[in-house]
């Protein structure tokens, strides 16, 4: 594994797995790149991690961790942030020699739809084949802590990051405006704010657990209130970098953006967001097909951004598999542990991963506005 | 911006735009990480660049560019590669005074679904007005002479890359092996091998563009014959780097892989890929819904990604928009030169990008598989 | 601050700084690109820690700190690296109120040859004040336990790292071949294998600290039996990756390879290294004035770099300064805390930074070589 | 290779070799990170080319290159650039093949104080062995030519970048004022500003140069105007990254900063700069032994860079060599066409490199300080 690093000036470094060698051992994130005099505490990192916490709920796996967080370095004697890195590091709780030994007993057994296979090619006998290691979604909790941080830098820039269950199993969330998504945000275990689709989503995924099988779906994240500017063409276009943090999280299938796959039987004319101007003076857009981007570069539209998120592959039903050892084919047992859905879980982690790569652009832009010291005229225009 | 470059090890500098100023205006492309001693020469270039050449057929812009080659660098008196990095030019041929001109009228009008508005907050009064700079497809020239030679450099590992239209305003592509695909490839103007299908799309491309109105789509990308082992988690797998490079094309609107956005409405034991034993004893998938990665990385199954095609932006209807030079809001007439769908030539530009970044991951690859020297069983297997 | 990652296949990020906030304040470095199976231990980077620590004999400072070295990840169940990256931690002991209310007095005055001024600059009031926060030699802890696991990975590829004092206010180490330096390493305080010179050296130092000052030098560091062939021309040579490392090192004013300044006064034909072929064939160079490098690509000889170390500044002389608060000129008083010199501590953090950058290094090289698959002849003669 | 790619947000790649096979062979640079609206012009390159141009004068190599440059891309029709990457291209002219020739016979030994030996064993018989490739010093017409975009932008921002000649075979230039320098910039061959020193240096030169050999010595550059606050600690201070550019400059064997080496020999309280206050309330430094860093960030103060200039390696003396042909050592014979001394043009080339890690330092810088939103007071003293 090289590919621990997220971002560019705005970064994320994360390290460990699900279940580590020993008492002490956890999971952690150095964010570098924080301004100075931020009065950010473990309180605002604990929040963001309690809603990915397991354990708590129908729909959750049933493993505990309490995933308290401590950050380590990066908070100087007047409590606030120096500019340098934030260390950040969560202890593993629940590593107890029984679910050990359970992940022992069938390390040679390739799980279908998880990375036990490539992983065994690529790291040999050596991989982690306890709890799934760092292929497994407690990876994902470096990823909230560093996005915790990253959204607490831009709300003190006005932007809101937001993601629910947009569909399913073939129910759909009603169109609502972000206010109305905001009422709701969390309001149930599936965290769909259409109170009425939350409950035909959850009934369908209890009776589908029921069946010892999981479900998929896809999740919406939005975020609000962001300036135009952001994207630095041509391969860093914002949607670009976008599209690569919401696709590294892993049980992600697809990413899309505002029309999204709709586009491919919409005609231009239908498709183009036609500008229009503000009582105040500021350019806006009639319709958000763009889903916030026009060439890479956001255009002051909110970021509507879709994800695809395949059921858990972890099933209580019987499988077919090849054991490493012996080379042949083998039926894999039912496992018990497993979170029926990941919808329930995983927002927080595209949320965060947003957060991240659009703080990653913004102090790109930051950059380079600087560097361009534009003409007043529009200058003034960008400020509206 | 600041966005130029794409890749880590096998890495893709590109720059030039529509128009640049004066006669010997053009795009280029830096290719760093070549191989010393492969035979690469222009044809391999050209014959990229040719299917993306304007100026074909009836569903492409009228817009007469010859885009021919020149490789100036990284060519030894061997005339083969020396390790250094090429450097490949391709001048502007199509620069009438007439065009600019007209372009030059329309500068101060935003163009609904084109990037003029966030690129002029961004780069101001001096931003490239001209033929939409690098926020028009032309940029893609570099795009595709940089993936000519990772395709190259593939073919030599084995691996073939190939896109088509799956999809386009409600026709759908039938369902084909890759063989089958790769035998009617480009076999018509909008590059869909499904024959009867081609018939009706191209036949409703048409009359949408009589109609003064333009097309989007699906397209299709397959990457044949890829070893397992490629991505580096959690970050830089495999296909986050891949929903990068797609989504960094201007126009896409979404990414998916495999099953994709199918998974919403998919429980865990229909979605996860059973694998099974070959006769020669290698691991293969009874399916690919994973569209070939598993945790970010490869499986040895065809990676299949998808990617949303939105109509060309540029239309022959009236639009309404803004004069940044009056501050008000100003009919948009209709243009003429312009493509009724991208789908005829935006496959090869998806081909280009999956071929960089999938090279890049190779590369990657291998220099882990150099410093991880895995036990002889397990790169026995590997080696299958 | 945006610059705590460093490498690009071997990469260590680093956090923390002398006095965090809290109890639980620490330091720790994540280190990906290891490979899997690797029977590496706490006390493989403890005793690389342990040659840093200060608080020990005459010339180091009296703080007192244990740096005992913790891994919270990237070891699996079986006791050896998994692939994924390696969490390592180290927490503060020595952070009584006493010395940071000492610090908190002077926290408005620069300190002469101290980063103060521009951190105040860079990171406003919010800068930590504290023990000079991470521009402390504090930082360095990250460094070398980073270093060790690259030395020990190094090891496995036959790469010996050794660096040791060459000069020190006027007093010059005599020429002695590696396994000399080796065998006369750390055996005393300054760390200098000529043991008649380690003595005067010693009694120099001494004599400097009474006066209440402190003492520069120059450090050697030597990387044994590198393979040729690393280096990634034109900007990341080999020797220019090594002098950012080194130069990256607080203290450092200079950094020179081989023959360094000497060449000033030098013809062509005395610089020139001769080669020759030994008796199994290989080819070898009759002197080393190069270093180790040709063209920024290792030729299989030693790299030998040498750094210029400055005084500390912390002296216990009165100097002038400038408080911030009043913007007035004051005098600063002496200060007791200190190292007299640099000299036996900063040594294991060259040899940590040579370590990172050349495993780097050897990573990019074996990528390239993976790819570029060379001819059976020269593969042959490389292997030699 | 892979390392043609320098700087984060101001970004230079570069192509091009020697003698590239075929007429139309040249080296290039792309540019990225240009900010819009600049009024740069090819004068503006071509008067920094013109510096490095070889054939003229008698300290120079006979080779015969105009080094004309054409900007392709990245200027709009309103002649000032548009924001998008700036492309430059540069034909080689001096191609004849008695020169190619004279380059064949003798591929195969290895030369003396060359990259042949490990471009060799890195690259294999398919590696540039016509006039020395990309390892050759004609590669840094791409530095040059990116330098002097970024001389360009830093003009704008009052900076002032310029070398000159130090030492050269044992005679010094005396201290001199950055006025002084600048007055005498250029004023004569070995660009040595203090004229008595010149003319010793030049008599010297040719005296070796009659001897068929060649002399080495050490350049200085100046960064004036520089503002505090550039550099971004740990890894990616300042110095370092300015270390890192100037080591990956063929020929150069040390690098220090200030005080540099002489640190070795002085005490703390000799080599502390003392701060005062200017009258103007701005904080200022009585000496300069930092050489204009402290931490790793600028101070305010100039910065001083040294870097160590081998003798060129080509002399016109036998030397002993191996033939890789037939794996015997060999005389190679001397050659003729070369620079006695690289004084009087690598210089331009170290300008070039300071400007492009500078201003990508400034980019970063900027960045910082546009989320770091310091508190008005601290922001005031920035301004100062």
């Amino acid at each position: 594994m090289m590919g621990n690093t997220f971002g560019r000036l705005f970064r994320v470094t994360t390290c460990g797995e699900s279940y580590g060698k020993g008492k002490g051992s956890g999971l952690a994130v150095i964010v570098d790149g924080i301004p100075p005099g931020l009065k950010i505490t473990k309180q605002d990192i604990q929040k963001e991690l309690d809603k990915r916490k397991p354990g708590v709920g129908k729909l959750n796996s049933p493993r505990k961790e309490t995933d308290q967080c401590e950050i380590f370095a990066g908070i100087g004697q007047d409590s606030v942030t120096t500019g340098t890195p934030l260390g950040i590091i969560i202890y593993n709780v629940d590593t107890q020699k029984v679910h050990i030994d359970q992940y022992r007993e069938y390390k040679d057994i390739f799980r279908p739809g998880h990375a036990t296979y490539p992983f065994f090619l690529k790291y040999g006998e050596a991989q982690d084949w306890c709890g799934a290691g760092r292929a497994s979604g407690r990876e994902t909790v470096g990823r909230v802590a560093g996005g915790a941080v990253a959204k607490f830098i831009l709300a003190r820039e006005g932007i809101e990051i937001l993601a629910y269950t947009k569909e399913c199993m073939g129910i759909k969330t009603k169109d609502m405006s972000f206010n109305e998504i905001k009422k709701n945000y969390r309001k149930n275990e599936i965290n769909c704010p259409d109170l009425e689709a939350a409950k035909k989503m959850e009934k369908k995924v209890l009776e589908i657990k029921d069946e010892g099988d999981t479900a998929g779906g896809v999740i919406e994240i939005i975020a609000h209130n962001v300036p135009p500017g952001l994207g630095e063409p041509v391969f860093d276009k914002a949607n670009a970098l976008i599209a690569h943090a919401l696709a590294s999280i892993g049980a992600i299938k697809g990413v899309e953006f505002g029309a999204g796959f709709k586009v491919a039987n919409t005609k231009g004319s239908q498709n183009n967001d036609q500008p229009y101007l503000t009582k105040d003076g500021k350019v806006r857009f009639k319709t958000n097909n763009a889903g916030g981007f026009l060439g890479g570069i956001t255009n002051g539209e909110d970021i509507i951004a879709r994800i695809a998120v395949k059921p858990t592959p972890t099933i209580s039903l019987e499988q077919t598999s090849i054991n490493m050892k012996t080379m042949k084919e083998e039926k894999l047992s039912p496992i018990t542990r497993r979170d029926p859905t990941l919808l329930g879980r995983i927002y927080v982690v595209a949320e965060a991963m947003m957060a991240i790569a659009l703080l990653d652009a913004l102090f790109l832009a930051k950059a380079y506005d600087a560097m361009a010291k534009l003409d007043k005229k529009w200058a003034k225009l960008k400020e509206k």
